[in-house]
C-alpha cells in the first residue's frame, strides 16, 4: 500500500480497521515513514488500539460500529485527499491476501518437491475479503499450472454476522446488511465489503458456508490453544470451530488434507481470551494457600 | 523441560513467571499433554495470565512479588515431587536460552558463509538467566572454533531493579537484593537468582552494566514501534535504551556490529503501551467530526 501510494503522489493512507488490518498498515507506515490514519470502532480491543498508536498511527475511534467506520474513511479520504486502504474497497488489498495461497501451496511441497493444494481450506469470514484473496491465490496457482485442482473453500462466520452465509444458504449474491453482534471483533461486520467475491468463491469451488455461535468460537480458542498450544483471537479461532461442526455433520472425507487458518493472535483480545479461560487462582504466598487451592 | 520431566518420572511441571517463561512452559504442556502449574506475581499483566489460563496451565497468582513467588515454587515442588523450572535454579533453563546465541551467529553468516558473533550484545537482565545463556551459547561456539572471538555482553537494568548492575559497579560477585520497582515486570526482581553469572559474562567478555529509567523504557517503547515497527514490551524495549545511553556515551565503536534482543511482544502488556503512546480519539461518526478533531 506504501508503494502504490508513493506511485500515486499520494502521502497519507488511511484504513478503517478494527485492528488487524490497521496493524498491519501502521506498522508498514512506521517503517517506511509515511503518515497513516485509523478510523476504528470505539469498541475495538484495547491492545489493537494500543498497538495502532504504538506505531504512531492517527487513530480516530469512532463512535459507531466498523461499517460506519469504513463509510467514515471514504469520504474523508476523498475529502483530505488520502490513499485509502479500505479492505474490500481497495483492489490491492486482495493480491496481498493472495500470497496465504501461494504459502500454503509451496509449504505442502515439503517432502515431495511439487506444489499442492489442500483439500479443503477453512476461513473465517467477515468483510469477505480474506477468502476471496486466497481464492485468487489458488486460481492464480491452478492458470499456472503450479497446482492440480482448485481446494473447496469453507467460509466461517459467526452466527450474529453471518450476511455473507445468508447469501449463500438463499443461493444469491445479494447481500443483505445483518445487525452483526458477536465476540469475533474481527469479523462483526453488518455489510461485507467483499461479500458477493466470498459467495461465489465459495459457490465455484464446491465449498460451503458455516455459521457457529460465540459459545462454539470459546470453545475452539480453548481446544486450539488447550490441545494444539495455539493461542488465537476469536476470530481467529472461528475457522477452527467451523471446522469441527463440519466434522460433526459428515461433511468432510477420512483423507481430506484440510487447512485451516488462523487469522489473529491471541493477545490482541485479552477480554475475550478471559472469558474463554476462566479466572486463575488467587492465594497468599504459603504452601498452605497451595495445599488449599489445589484440594 | 517436558522431556526432561519424563526422563526424571515426574509428571508435572511448575515454574514461577511473570507470564514469558510461563507461557512457554504452559504452551509447551499443552502441545505434550503435561500438567503444568505456573506461580505469577498477582500484578503480572493481564494478557500474560490470559495466554497461561489459555493454554490450559493451572496458574496461582500470588498476593507478592515474583520473588515469593519463586520461593513458593521450590517449597511447593518439594513438597508435591513437582520438576521445578525455575529460571536460574534449573541448570537447563541456560541450555535452551544459549541457542539464541547460536541463531544470531547463524544468520550473521549471511552472505560469507562464515558464522560470526557480533561485536557487541545488548541483553536486559532481570533474574540474570538470558544473558547467561547469551554467554554459554558464544563460549560453546567459541570452542568449537566457530566464531573467532566472544561479543561484549552489555546488561542493561531498569533503574528500579539493579541488584546485577550495582554488583558490576561495586567490582564484586555478592549480589545485594533490592526492593524491586519498574514497569518492566519481565526484568523486575529482587534477588536475581542468576545474578553472579550475569556479572561474570558482562565482566569476562568487557561489557558494562547499563541502567535505564521507566521513562527511557517508555521513550525506548516508542522509538522501536514508530521507528522501526517493531513493538515490544517494556523489558524487551529495555536493551534498546540500553543502546541509546551507551551511544550518548560514547561506549560504541563507529563500525561495531552490535545486536540489540528484544525478549518480549508489546501485545503482553497493553497497560504499558498506552502509557508509552497516549490515548486515541473519540469521535463522532461524521465529517465534520474528523475535521476537528485533525486541526
Amino acid at each position: 500500500m506504501g508503494a502504490r501510494g508513493r506511485e500515486l503522489g499520494v502521502k497519507v493512507i488511511a484504513a478503517a480497521s478494527t485492528g488487524n488490518a490497521g496493524a498491519a498498515l501502521a506498522g508498514m507506515g512506521a517503517a517506511g515513514g509515511q503518515p497513516v490514519v485509523i478510523f476504528a470502532p470505539e469498541t475495538a480491543p484495547q491492545a489493537k488500539v494500543a498497538q495502532l498508536l504504538m506505531f504512531g498511527a492517527r487513530v480516530l475511534l469512532v463512535k459507531g460500529n466498523y461499517d460506519q467506520a469504513f463509510d467514515l474513511t471514504l469520504q474523508a479520504s476523498r475529502e483530505f485527499g488520502w490513499y485509502c486502504r479500505n479492505t474490500g474497497y481497495n483492489p490491492f488489498t486482495v493480491e496481498g491476501k493472495k500470497t496465504a495461497a501461494f504459502e500454503v501451496s509451496e509449504q505442502l511441497a515439503v517432502g515431495s518437491g511439487q506444489w499442492r493444494a489442500p483439500d479443503r481450506v477453512f476461513v473465517s469470514v467477515g468483510d469477505g475479503n480474506i477468502i476471496s484473496g486466497i481464492w485468487k491465490g489458488f486460481k492464480d496457482l491452478l492458470a499456472l499450472g503450479w497446482i492440480e485442482k482448485m481446494p473447496k473453500l469453507m467460509g466461517v462466520q459467526a452466527e450474529g454476522s453471518a450476511a455473507c452465509a445468508n447469501a449463500w444458504a438463499a443461493h444469491t449474491e445479494t447481500i443483505t446488511p445483518v445487525s452483526a453482534q458477536t465476540i469475533a471483533d474481527s469479523i462483526s461486520v453488518d455489510l461485507p465489503r467483499d461479500g458477493v467475491r466470498a459467495v461465489r468463491a465459495v459457490r465455484e469451488t464446491g465449498g460451503a458456508f458455516i455459521t457457529v455461535s460465540d459459545d462454539d468460537i470459546l470453545a475452539a480458542m480453548r481446544d486450539l490453544a488447550r490441545k494444539l498450544a495455539v493461542f488465537a483471537e476469536p476470530a481467529g479461532a472461528t475457522s477452527y470451530a467451523g471446522l469441527v461442526k463440519a466434522a460433526k455433520a459428515g461433511m468432510l472425507g477420512a483423507d481430506e488434507t484440510i487447512l485451516v487458518m488462523n487469522t489473529g493472535n491471541g493477545l490482541k483480545d485479552v477480554k475475550s481470551a478471559m472469558q474463554a479461560a476462566g479466572q486463575a487462582a488467587v492465594i497468599e504466598p504459603t504452601l498452605e494457600a497451595v495445599k488449599a487451592v489445589l484440594k
